[in-house]
């Protein structure tokens, strides 16, 4: 029997190839700042590359992947859990995947969750899977886009008027990916606690990036993102319970099987038992002692994007979009100058993101003008420089005023 | 403000080695055989090491992992249906992720699945998730362990008649994990096409390995393990669909927001969105190439296994259980003889493991020696005799005979 796919057609996974790897350009992608491994990541990623590789000593009288030592994975997840102030910890493969985990256990299929208005799209996707209503907590529009935090009490008022019920869960985004607006997440924790609603913070965008205390924040549930923010390859979650919560979320299996009588009471079923087995894992273990310093670089960090800032905002028609000063280094910026430019460039639109590749910089949006995004995490003064450079260069190419 | 862990205690993720890598010793481990990269998965795992590293590309008018076509991903979604015999394929983050976006999208709350009595751990695991009930398929226990395929039909009338519907789904584990029992996956897809019940297969253990034609066994899903059989790093799962069944699973999302009115129609919701946006995606589509081809050397791999079974039978009181001769690489042997050398051993159950580790082999379970597992895949004619000379060596050290 042939093989299905012609030799043709296959010869395209050979030599694939990132263009935009780490040592050939400063990118700028709102996404993968945070992610960028470490050198010691990449130096294990290659050691557990293979299927399976963390599970030659999984403990047969517990064979779970967050009980195993040889690699210190159980280590690992009371290190994860105390660093983020929280009481346990288990790495899942995705944010989204830990938000899912965290409303399907929470709630009962038709239960609302009340969420912010500028949660990730994959947060309303977790609570449709879940079989949940999102209850909206309004922000305050352009320009700020400021959650309004005082809302989340009325809005789980709401819930329990309407439904006869408290809501099971609320969430909020900690940073939101759209304008790096840093939340106030204890002023939502202290509501969650009046009311006795468990409270999720995603922290997608904080955790692994600037210090986060779970605890002090009252936060019931918290979720990161490794490849977001904790210098891992994807896909890599972060899910880590206080309190309570830890028992209602990370359930024991009690399924049975009709006709074997088969059990399966140490696995946690929410995880679905184990999870990142491989590879993802051991890039987030192995960069969590640097994960775990550079935290304390945190204000360095927003001293850099506010440089950038204003550096953006002395061309003309351009300012920075969400609340300012910027407490994050995700930026959004609107340029009514860059985008007259592009209504009468040959390029249109993607004159901004071919200028700047010209520079050795990419990560903007390519046919973004008139509003784009963009993250100075980890790059270090000397490159966030250099970028302000390439924008105030290119604005003064295409005939905009520099102040 | 410290770091809140010390760096005494960080010291213990720097540094980290896999004692077992394939270059230092043979390796029996019954789940990570097929799982060991190829020199070109080695190369891009570096190469897309860094967190999103996929999405450099990622269309903006259509956002979707299964969207990118720089690298590749759009296609190999594409030449992963057509090598599988199937309508469309995901890349989602483990095998058992896959069967419960199987279940939750087939099934309502409270509805049952039929499935074999020998099916992993974590389908039953999925179910639970998915909050349903399962009714297993029964097995012809020792020493054949055979699955009786002719009763599927008879779970699902008893399904209807205990709960007035048809089980949402039915299951068949093509390769059970305890045994190495290959299943023929055709008889019950006839079966579910009568019922017109979805058909899931859990080819975990047999698509990536050996020839795998979901159309011709009437498969409705097919489910599969990237690091257990595709050599690719976990985690990475196989959601292959065919006809209605891809419509049916691979929802679009409709959740709007209350007071946003934000919708995500573009997002396949039971997948979360994206799903494996980094390393172990780019692996398994690295290896893809070799996958297509050795799945055509089967019946050599299947050779290597019943050899080693004919070489350990030699040992007194030893023999292979499950389907006989074997059909599958992965061999569960039964040894009264090495259980009784154990007795009287001073390392007792662990002189097997021990005395294998000395000759270079790995993989056995650390203290079993009445009743063990190991796979065969991919080591060549060579090694596995290696290994059979090995148990032989040590059956004779311990004063067992070999005829």
């Amino acid at each position: 029997m042939m093989p299905r796919i012609p030799e043709e057609r296959l010869a395209r996974y050979s030599g694939m190839k990132r263009e935009f790897r780490e040592e050939g350009y400063i990118n700028l992608n709102p996404i993968q700042r945070g992610g960028v491994l470490t050198e010691e990541a990449r130096r294990v990623i290659l050691e557990f590359g293979d299927g399976y590789s963390t599970c030659d000593w999984c403990p047969p009288k517990s064979p779970r992947l967050d009980s195993i030592e040889r690699p210190p994975i159980a280590q690992f997840m009371q290190d994860l859990a105390e660093f983020l102030g929280m009481d346990v910890a288990r790495v899942v493969t995705r944010c989204r995947e830990a938000m899912f985990i965290a409303f399907a256990t929470l709630s009962e299929p038709g239960d609302s969750v009340v969420v912010d208005s500028l949660a990730h799209y994959s947060t309303y996707l977790a609570a449709e899977l879940a079989r949940l209503k999102v209850r909206e907590v309004p922000h305050s529009g352009y320009p700020e886009f400021r959650v309004d935090l005082d809302a989340y009490a009325q809005k789980i008022e709401e819930v329990r008027r309407e439904t006869g019920k408290l809501p099971s869960a609320v969430l909020l985004t900690h940073v939101d990916y759209l304008y790096g607006n840093l939340n106030d997440a204890a002023r939502v924790g202290k509501v969650c606690e009046e009311y006795g609603v468990p409270f999720v913070l995603n922290a997608a965008y904080t955790a692994g990036v600037m210090p986060v205390d779970g605890k002090s924040m009252r936060v019931d549930v918290l979720v990161s993102s490794g490849h977001k923010s904790w210098a891992a390859s994807a896909p890599t979650g972060i899910l880590a319970l206080r309190g309570e919560a830890a028992e209602r979320v990370l359930r024991r299996s009690s399924i049975t099987g009709d006709w074997s009588g088969r059990q399966f009471g140490l696995k946690e079923y929410p995880l679905l038992g184990c999870t990142v087995m491989g590879a993802p894992l051991m890039t987030l273990m192995a960069s969590f002692p640097e994960v775990v310093r550079r935290v304390e670089r945190w204000e360095e960090e927003v001293e850099n994007a506010r440089y950038l800032v204003g550096e953006l905002e002395r061309i003309e028609g351009t300012r920075q979009l969400g609340v300012r000063p910027k407490e994050h280094t995700l930026v959004h910026m609107e340029s009514e100058g860059f985008f007259r430019a592009s209504q009468g460039h040959r390029r249109r639109g993607y004159f901004l993101y071919e200028e700047m590749k010209e520079r050795g910089i990419v990560g903007i949006q390519p046919g973004l003008t008139k509003h784009f995004k963009l993250n100075t995490y980890g790059l270090g003064r000397e490159k966030v420089k250099a970028v302000a450079e390439a924008f105030l260069d290119i604005a003064r190419k295409v005939g905009l005023s520099v102040s």
